[in-house]
């Protein structure tokens, strides 16, 4: 590491010798892997763009210049460029160094960001603002192929087109989202990158064209249209340049010294450009060349063999549950199909692409899209599952409400990821969800206890003809036993585990299990508590709620989501309009902050969210709420 | 009305003779003007597509081929022509015809609309349907240029252009959004429009081109790519092409015969087709074509002078208070500047362009990136104001959640039309806001109780530091006297307007005159009330809350928007969380269910939301709770 340590500053790297340059994109990627492999995360995308970050810091000149990576999961070698080098082991632990750009820990961090499409938007308005200032900054924003698919990119670029505002946009091309690429755009961009021929002849009509007279008069106006037509078919990114953005390239996003060429070109051209780049997910470490997918994003693994190093358990996720019961559903009822907004591993959709290739829809980054398709495959008689992350499900919240839940068409959307994600942090906790779904008229809200429910409630969903929300949690479930034929459950009904004292625990979803065990730790002091797996958000077991109101002297909920707007306030509501407000109410879940990050083990206990957590949280209250322990209604 | 009264069913028109056909849409054209005179309504959009329409229902086998109307506000022809003629004057009235298309209204609406640019996701869902199903039906989507301009509709054509499922895309331009419409792609669109040469050659190479040999093989590959180069620049809509779309126009879409022949060729193309055709908006009634923005959408008129009947008054409406305080503030901050998507006239940012043209940003219909672009500004350095309806604002959580508030950034939100909208109905209500947006972290949200409040808002908004949405209403404000140097409020202070007696009314926003009046009525009958202005949905007023709760024995909170998740929840979770839940707590607003089309004022009352409807609920509960009604605190 001669190089990488000796770069105090970011303009130390201006002065360096292409064989150290090269050197540094070496030693880059070594430290990339090094901690990687240690502390997992997003290696595949950031190897693909070590030239790219060196390139960048030699040409231009930051943080003056602004720089806004889209996504963020690629900024690894921007982050150990910026004075972060010595930090960097501490990538995505706990009070570590954020595996996304974040304002709050560089001035170089010109935007913070985690989910896609958003670059482009917040670059243009930070050269609207400097234009207004009349300052001279570069800004850039780098965005991937998959994230291009995103339609707020869309909306950008057709009102940069028009702004025509000084800025550059770096299409960095590996072909893939975090699986393969899908979408038109796609094969679009893929047939620029195979066809040489068009990059040799533009470089000659070039020559000619600017030779050709400029043809202004009225009498020359179709000979002046058929040249820029003409033009525009021999340019490779025909596509950009109709909307009025200069598209230069493809240039191999690998190649250092090409891209420092074209960079240092670039940057004396007036208005929008866009970069097209060509790089490779993985590049420099061969597991992650043959499968970038696997190594988009990771857990810890062996640098030699690339293997993971995850211990191996019987204990499925609540992915693979739910993977494998729609397997089995679909089996029979053949209008089951399944959309995923370009997650199909992540969401555990792969099976059944494999095996229902007709019925499934990989859609690309476009949550609205894949929502609103939902809505209208609904509309036409199928039954469709959307499988989403719940932080990537809030890019669809207009859609859910107004395509689905006004028309009450049955859409199944099944949040993975919900609740505390871990290592990723605020911009990807799913913690919002009962929230921004609760309010909406016509929408059943579910989560499961463990996945044997989970998979009842899938069969539960699918039975229905309405709108239904199923939330899981990233990470293993409970290995509990599976139904051989699973049952559907009574909708709106709660479930009873414990009924003692003069407390009630009603808990939903993943507080279920640590709820009882803080009722038995309690049980174990002689203090006394009903426990109830809620299992509706919406709607709720409104006659067990009101009896549980009456009959004891202290309600807590418990949950995965933010306080505000969740499910205890849902029962709180429900409470107060039916004047059952007698007894004392408490409840706990996520405060009124992003939640950093950190492991779900970690976060969970930093916020009680455990069996100590409720057993302690419900000591404090006896004495307060005037309980007799003991006292057994 | 002699053809139309003797269409029974959508099959007579395909019996009709060329000149029946353009007699009909004069009358189609009457009638719709005839009601919208009367009703209010969408008129220019409607007018523009009667041909459109007509055209549709020659050629195409409807309701077994599926129509989808893009927004939806276009489709008044349509109803008439589906068997709604006869109702067709109870248009958006209470109970009457809606003003977008309705899947529980009739069979021949498939999907129902009303926000923008979701019209291909949902045909898209529905060919796919049906090619599972191997049926053979035609799915036809017609989106406004306009509202291709959203991101989704993009997503969704980057899904068409890979699944080459059979489709129908008409893209409706008409070079508006409600305003001008902006942006590269309308650029683009406009030069196919004025370009007859594009056409003229495309006929001609077209020719030349079916003539020439196919050119598979890898000798002649660079050939055959250069065909295909030059049919892409000779083809008009190149940009569609190039994302594997077949591109056909454009075509005058006011020329019925014209329309009718292009749909017949259209009818046998496989694969996606985009049909480009122009239309005029306002087509056929003169002061519409003159000034089609007045007449996107209109309140009642007099159809000899195309003037506005409603009734002058001297009161403003909350949108031109919005409008004079920002230029007014402007004049000294030469940081703030203002956003909008498509909306210009509607936020009243008019002013504002005409007066700061370089700090005033119209995106198109675009609400993601619109504010993504304003966290762009204030991360540089500005102080961004995005003015939105509420409804629409919806598309925008994610962007709000993920880019505003996780960075703090000093973005303020002004959402216009937030509450009860009236006739456009549940897909324009503003309804939703304080419960998608109060439990992300870091926000701020006020509501006003009158215009000067409202001026007053906007003052501690654009002095603060951080995310603020401010929400008022539709329509007029009260008439109260402006500040002539207004004041910032204090942050988290509510305001106290009546002390007396063991009831408290917390209102908040449009509810606070209502609270104030219904004290008013119930002091004349001897019960007492105490009346406090929340102003803040977030932070609320602890302080003063938990003095409520403790020294009153009934608190009734009351806002425009659904209970579920709302101000009242919110209170209730402060009370709670601070066991201050002894006294009884009562929360008006609306209820769990989309709300139905009709007046304001009719909607308002439906749902108890006036003095009266507070009056009688707060008697309803003195027994119950067991109030002294005269009792003084």
């Amino acid at each position: 590491m001669n190089i990488l340590k000796n770069i105090k500053r970011t303009s130390d790297l201006k002065l360096l010798l292409p064989n150290q340059l090269t050197q540094l994109a070496e030693e880059i990627r070594r430290l990339i892997i090094g901690v990687t492999s240690a502390n997992g995360g997003h290696l595949a995308s950031s190897l693909g763009v070590v030239e790219l970050t060196i390139a960048l810091y030699k040409v231009f000149n930051f943080p003056i210049d602004k720089l806004v990576w889209d996504v963020g999961h690629q900024a690894y070698a921007h982050k150990i460029l910026t004075g972060r080098r010595d930090k960097f082991y501490t990538l995505r632990k706990s009070g570590g160094l954020a595996g996304f750009p974040k304002r709050t820990e560089s001035i170089y961090d010109a935007f913070g960001t985690g989910h896609a499409s958003t670059s482009i938007s917040a670059a243009l308005g930070m050269a609207a603002a400097r234009d207004i200032d009349n300052e001279d900054y570069k800004v850039i924003a780098v965005i991937g192929d998959g994230a291009l698919t995103g339609g707020e990119a869309f909306e950008a670029l057709n009102n940069v087109g028009a702004l025509k505002k000084d800025m550059l946009i770096i299409l960095n091309d590996n072909e893939m989202s975090i699986a393969k690429n899908v979408g038109a755009l796609s094969s679009y961009l893929s047939q620029i990158r195979t066809a040489p021929e068009y990059t040799k002849a533009k470089k000659n009509l070039g020559n000619f064209l600017h030779h050709l007279p400029k043809l202004g008069d009225t009498v020359y106006k179709t000979a002046g249209m058929l040249k820029d037509s003409i033009k525009n078919a021999f340019i490779a990114g025909g596509l950009f340049e109709e909307m009025g953005i200069s598209y230069i390239g493809p240039v191999d996003g690998n190649n250092l010294f090409e891209l420092i060429n074209v960079l240092q070109r670039v940057e004396n051209i007036r208005g929008p450009v866009l970069l097209h780049i060509f790089t490779k997910k993985g590049k420099g470490y061969i597991p992650a060349e043959n499968k970038p997918d696997k190594f988009h994003g990771i857990g810890r693994f062996d640098i030699q063999t690339g293997e993971s190093l995850s211990s191996p358990t019987t204990v499925p996720t609540y992915t693979q549950v739910f993977s494998k019961t729609l397997l089995e559903m679909a089996r029979t009822d053949k209008d089951i199909v399944a959309i995923t907004a370009a997650m199909p591993g992540g969401t555990g959709l792969t099976p059944f692409a494999q095996q229902y290739p007709k019925r499934f829809f990989d859609v690309g980054i476009a949550e609205e899209h894949a929502i609103t398709m939902a809505a209208g495959l609904a509309a036409a008689g199928k039954k469709p599952v959307v499988a989403l992350y719940s932080t990537f499900a809030q890019r669809g919240y207009d859609q859910i409400l107004h395509d689905i839940c006004l028309q009450k068409l049955p859409v199944t959307l099944c949040l993975d990821r919900a609740g505390i994600v871990g290592e990723d942090g605020p911009t990807h906790h799913g913690v919002f969800d009962y929230s921004f779904l609760r309010h909406i008229p016509n929408i059943m809200i579910m989560a499961p206890k463990d996945e044997n429910e989970l998979q009842r409630m899938m069969y539960t969903a699918l039975a229905g003809k309405a709108p239904v929300v199923l939330r899981y949690p990233r990470g293993q479930a409970y290995g509990v036993q599976m139904d051989k034929e699973p049952q559907p459950i009574a909708i709106a009904k709660a479930e009873i585990l414990e009924t003692k004292g003069e407390i009630a625990i009603v808990a939903i979803g993943t507080m279920v299990y640590p709820a009882v065990e803080a009722a038995k730790k309690l049980a174990a002091e002689g203090i006394f508590c009903s426990v109830v797996n809620a299992r509706f958000v919406k709607p709720l077991d409104k006659n067990l709620l009101l009896k549980l109101a009456a009959t004891k002297k202290f309600i807590l909920t418990v949950e995965e989501n933010v306080l505000a707007g969740g499910f205890g306030s849902a029962v709180l509501e429900l409470l107060c309009q039916n004047g059952a407000l007698q007894c004392a109410v408490k409840c706990m879940g996520l405060p009124d902050q992003f939640i950093p990050q950190g492991s779900r083990k970690e976060l969970l206990q930093m916020n009680n969210l455990t069996a100590e957590g409720i057993a302690s949280f419900i000591k404090e209250n006896i004495e307060i709420n005037k309980i007799n322990p003991t006292g057994a209604l």
